[in-house]
């Protein structure tokens, strides 16, 4: 197991620079009001393909060396490491190839193909998953870069807390959101470096409490397919961001899936910005547990922005 | 009639800056593919209350002496300029009071008075609106701040794109929606004195496009309640801003429902960005006439942000 440093953290910086944008820094008069904190909001919703994850996929797409480069990537993955992955193989003109299975929606498959990436459908079944990509591996010899437990794509996703320390200064708490820990796993590199002082708090839906969980207990727990609106946060831990979750994290907060929805649609309310259930577990943390944040300096990531506007949380079905 | 100045622009600007923000401008990759033009968007659904109309009822609320302050301000609106005044007020303590038709959503009763504006009901015809805003004007002496027919008004919009140009340079074109005419007359003076061979387009709705007909027929024409999705484009223009887009404005490029609800959804799926419909019509100008923007440098303003975010236009009713 290889723990990326924070040296790898700047290195993937110079090589993801010129192929993602980076994202503004907004504030909340009202959201401040409410909580007692001040909050600053770093916009990885506005990033290229959607969401943070294009920052790895395209610092692992870019560490290729020139032969591996030529048998492309493959990965697994129904949701934005397959859009960003796909994006930056379009950078760098290396072969993306998503196992994906066959009951994903029609829009994603399309969204994918957009930029550029190539779909192998499989059956809805894990099994079927792991087969269809060890089949794809020994066909291609691609690269199969996983979509947070890789040391290239955790440091990329490290470059992510850079920005925002270099734009706000120093910072009293950091809060985002946790899934499979690979946005939190690069913060906490870039963080204990930049910010040793800082806390870090790892946001999760109840209804998802699998890395909480695994940091309570000390090993990693996965549930089975769990039932919550912030779908890119159903995935659990891996050995690499266990390490690291385990190590840094100062706690988990965790919150209901009304609270997530309600706190998604007071930002797109107040704030006029799109963000994806998952990127609204952030700031519902801080709401959650607004004892912890009072009179402090607070950065939040939020992740994304990818929502399917003909399906809102918060509708009538 | 008065018609401001470029001068009185730059004196509005002095005066709002300190209470509005300096609003960002965003571009797209896709949307510069999509019609060849290099499009940057100047992004007042971030502004204070979530419209630019919040520029113009600064300027009025600040251009009182301290005696007209102390008798307050009076309009008739059910839409932003309410919002928007009802902030200017709060800022500088002068009381806001607006006329505004029973029939009016909760929801916006409810954010006027969240900015400190006091509301005053009346039947919903020309009629009932007038006498009570006449009567509301005899008994408190406040000063009445039309919502876009006032030299304050235009002056405070007009600041808009002194900000644009400056971030951006030069321009090819600018396109921006018309309802009643302020922020395209606004517009029209900066645009005029800094940038005089830019072409400025208004865009409007063709379910109202009173003002297109006004300026092809040399008078104003008005509409009895047009049914448009594009709520605030539904008032019709008055002299002083019938004068200036007489004057200054290049062409009118009108669209129909379908193309400005695509265009809104299309922008909150590519941008992540909150739109209203209103912002939308600029954009879809642009897809509706491409010929006219390929390879020019184009300036378009989103005008506001304020949705019901339980009733959007693409959702089946």
């Amino acid at each position: 197991m290889y723990v990326p440093t924070f040296d790898d953290v700047l290195a993937a910086h110079e090589r993801v620079k010129p192929y993602i944008h980076r994202t503004p820094v907004l504030t909340s008069r009202t959201f401040n009001e409410m909580t007692g904190a001040e909050l600053f909001f770093k916009c990885e919703n506005l990033q290229k393909a959607g969401a943070f994850k294009v920052r790895g996929a395209t610092n692992a797409v870019f560490s290729l060396s020139d032969d591996e480069a030529k048998r492309g990537v493959v990965t697994h993955s129904s949701g934005n490491h397959a859009l960003s992955l796909s994006y930056a193989g379009s950078c760098r003109g290396v072969k993306v190839t998503v196992v994906m299975p066959e009951t994903a929606p029609q829009a994603k498959l399309d969204a994918v193909r957009g930029y550029g990436g190539e779909v192998i459908l499989c059956k809805p079944s894990l099994e079927a998953r792991e087969t269809t990509l060890a089949e794809l591996q020994k066909k291609t010899g691609g690269d199969f870069v996983h979509p947070y437990n890789d040391p290239r794509v955790i440091a990329g996703q490290g470059t992510c807390f850079v920005e925002l320390r270099d734009e706000v200064g120093e910072l009293d708490a950091l809060v985002a959101p946790i899934g499979g820990g690979g946005m939190i796993s690069g913060s906490c590199i870039s963080g204990s470096t930049l910010s040793p002082d800082m806390k870090i708090y790892a946001a999760e839906p109840k209804n998802a409490d699998d890395a909480a969980q695994s940091f309570k207990q000390g090993k990693i727990i996965e549930y089975d397919a769990p039932d919550t609106v912030a779908d890119g946060l159903k995935v659990a831990l891996r050995d690499v961001t266990f390490h690291v979750v385990t190590k840094h994290v100062t706690d988990f907060i965790t919150m209901s899936e009304e609270e997530i929805i309600s706190t998604m649609k007071l930002v797109w309310q107040r704030m006029k910005i799109v963000i994806e259930p998952s990127s609204a577990v952030a700031l519902a943390a801080v709401f959650a547990q607004p004892e912890l944040f009072k009179g402090k300096r607070v950065g939040v990531i939020f992740t994304g922005g990818n929502v399917d506007l003909d399906k809102l949380p918060w509708m009538k079905k």
